[in-house]
């Protein structure tokens, strides 16, 4: 079969409700939207399934085509991914911060003075490479004050509590969340990690200079979202296409590193409100010359959303209708969705489906004329799982192949 | 419950795309169709799944209520039920071609110069109840140059390749498509099957008097399409009703004797463009006597689609109108659907759904007014799989019960 080309947008956080009656996504001025909906087949995602309610992480893995209940073992692992470390079967991920604690445990500053990156990485250098009980620490400063701590050996597991207490109390023990051995072996070298993080790093020169200039000093790493990691079958052993990935935060890179996408960083692409758009438009471009499918994130409207700034929403939305225009420049499909509703009216994020457009060669073009929630939920391509999108995407690009005969 | 009768029509690969602006369906005059379509209850039909591109054989599986990812094991134990043969449980199925092969076993006519069915029997004899590595050989010739191989014993498997190359090539090696050592058996005796054949048809009288007249030689059997057979529970048993299958092609009819259909022969359904669809209804009305369920497959749309002849399809949807306008003349039950899109455009199999249409007492009539794949996107039915339609269909029948009180 004929093989085609794809571009896959996913706008963070773009569902919503209405305000005033209309969302943000009826609100704003979006041309090219509007023409992908005109022009292509229109519908709704439940990223995860009816009713529930999506996290960036497991949504993404669903609509790569990774059913999230099967392959989802924590956050941490897609940080660690998205970091760039390269990790290996069974190590269990976490993220981590630099803070300061007083001699009691209790959390005084939890970014520890915003130490800067270099700092951070002089520091990590004292903690990585350690060996606890037979598991091999693995400590990587990422930017400022965070890092990404890895344990590698056997018999672990991501059932295990976070020593972060996320505010200025006491450091938390590390608890099995589960009756297992692994739990219990996981939480006791995460523990001991954590004690032996603060007896290195309050030793070390650079925390005596900050004590001495009267600076918190940056004297324990703490823990939180442990991940398991579990090699998966890539994209393209699964489909034959080969992808790639333009994101700004970690965590969307790291489940697209999970899925075999290659990561292709563009400058001032940030995953805030400011993010470079067209920057990451034209790099998607120029990503299709070698690659058969482009995944690109934008990150802008679940900040506005979780800031429950309507107006800052619906400009985020305008500003990737130009991105939307960049790609109208490429014979390829377009696939435009999101990852979850994000409410302007809950700040966080919430279970409604989001809409979805398929645009490109051969689709059943529906009556649909815009690009928003309640337009998407008259489109022909019904109510779908996000699981489901990839197959689609596939079979439309010519890379699946008939069940039976 | 009261009981009612119904039959179901599946229009092989039914669904398409536009082209210049209307689909094959859209564009035929068929007011037998629309009339369902407008007194009946729409939809759409994903026969495997959303963006899974169907094969014939397990889109009926998937539309006669069994799960082809369950119950999907080979094209072959289809073929062969198809073709009159009783299967037991553990037997591999394949299609046979007779062909000509030289010393070399190169094949220099794959159809061994289409021999008359006659003379294929009279060969098949010398192949048929040998026995290879205890393993049994069942050997049927059907039609022309056609037949069908059954082997039959302990510990054999589907997953083998074929021995023909499906051209002028060298006769393959059947090769073991897992690790398994019933896979790799099936392939031994496989093997020694084709060279047995080769020894054996090569100094048959036939073959030595076609060599005389320079005619080719039947002088080898060539193996496809491994298939795998199960018993599974019977419609009658699973739902309580009496079915009846109209099918021309012996791979509908061997789905359709593997759920327990019976199977009644039709003449001049022949399963082409030219196939006589007056004659299926006909047969099709009178069987409603004695069964519940009678199941029309009907095939011409598929080859005019493969054919890219839209004209073509175009007419046989205006030919399959009078069969729906026949089975209007009874009181029962009209489900008209497909089993996959076979797009115009693309020749081939495609993932897109295809209209499904429930007509008769007490379903709840949309305001659908005509049989196309995008008045169906907004019929009330919704988009369903394939696997749940006969579950509808059993319930609007009164074959089923309430689960729970």
């Amino acid at each position: 079969m004929e093989k085609s080309k794809a571009f896959l947008v996913v706008c963070d956080g773009i569902g919503d409700l209405q305000v005033n009656g209309k969302t943000p996504l009826q609100k704003a001025s979006k041309p090219n939207m509007d023409k992908l909906a005109e022009m292509g087949q229109n519908g709704l995602v439940h990223t995860i399934g009816v009713g529930v309610i999506p996290g960036s992480d497991t949504a993404h893995l669903a609509l790569f085509g990774y059913d999230p209940y099967k392959y989802y073992k924590g956050r941490g692992t897609f940080e660690a991914l998205g970091s760039g470390m390269t990790l290996e079967h069974g190590d269990v991920a976490f993220r981590c911060n630099f803070a300061t604690v007083d001699p009691k445990f209790k959390v005084i500053d939890r970014r520890a003075g915003r130490i800067g990156t270099d700092i951070a990485r002089e520091l990590g250098k004292s903690l990585d490479g350690m060996e606890i009980d037979g598991v091999k620490i693995v400590f990587k400063p990422t930017t400022e004050h965070r890092a990404t701590l890895v344990l590698r050996g056997k018999g672990l597991s991501c059932k295990v509590g976070d020593t972060d207490p996320h505010g200025c109390e006491s450091v938390l023990e590390a608890k099995p969340l589960d009756g297992s051995k692994e739990a219990k072996k996981t939480a006791d070298v995460l523990n001991k990690f954590t004690k032996k993080s603060y007896e290195l790093l309050k030793e070390h020169a650079i925390n005596k200079n900050r004590a001495e200039k009267g600076e918190n000093q940056a004297n324990i790493a703490l823990a939180r979202g442990a991940g398991e990691f579990e090699a998966v079958d890539s994209l393209e052993k699964r489909f034959g296409f080969k992808s790639a990935c333009i994101a700004g935060g970690a965590l969307y890179k790291g489940v697209a590193r999970f899925v075999g996408m290659d990561i292709l960083d563009v400058k001032g692409a940030t995953g805030t409100v400011d993010t470079n758009v067209l920057a990451k438009a034209k790099a998607a471009r120029e990503a299709l010359k070698k690659y058969d499918f482009v995944f690109v994130h934008v990150k802008g409207m679940d900040g506005a959303s979780h800031d429950g700034n309507y107006d800052a929403k619906v400009k985020m939305v305008e500003k990737i209708d130009k991105l939307i225009g960049e790609l109208l420049k490429e014979n390829a499909y377009i696939i435009l969705t999101g990852d979850h509703t994000t409410p302007i009216v809950k700040k966080e994020h919430s279970h409604e489906p989001v809409p979805i457009c398929i645009y490109g060669k051969n689709v059943r073009i529906d009556d649909v004329k815009t690009f928003d929630e309640f337009a998407a939920a008259k489109g022909s391509l019904g109510q779908i799982r996000g699981i489901e999108v990839m197959q689609i995407i596939a079979s439309l690009m010519g890379f699946t192949h008939i069940f039976g005969a």
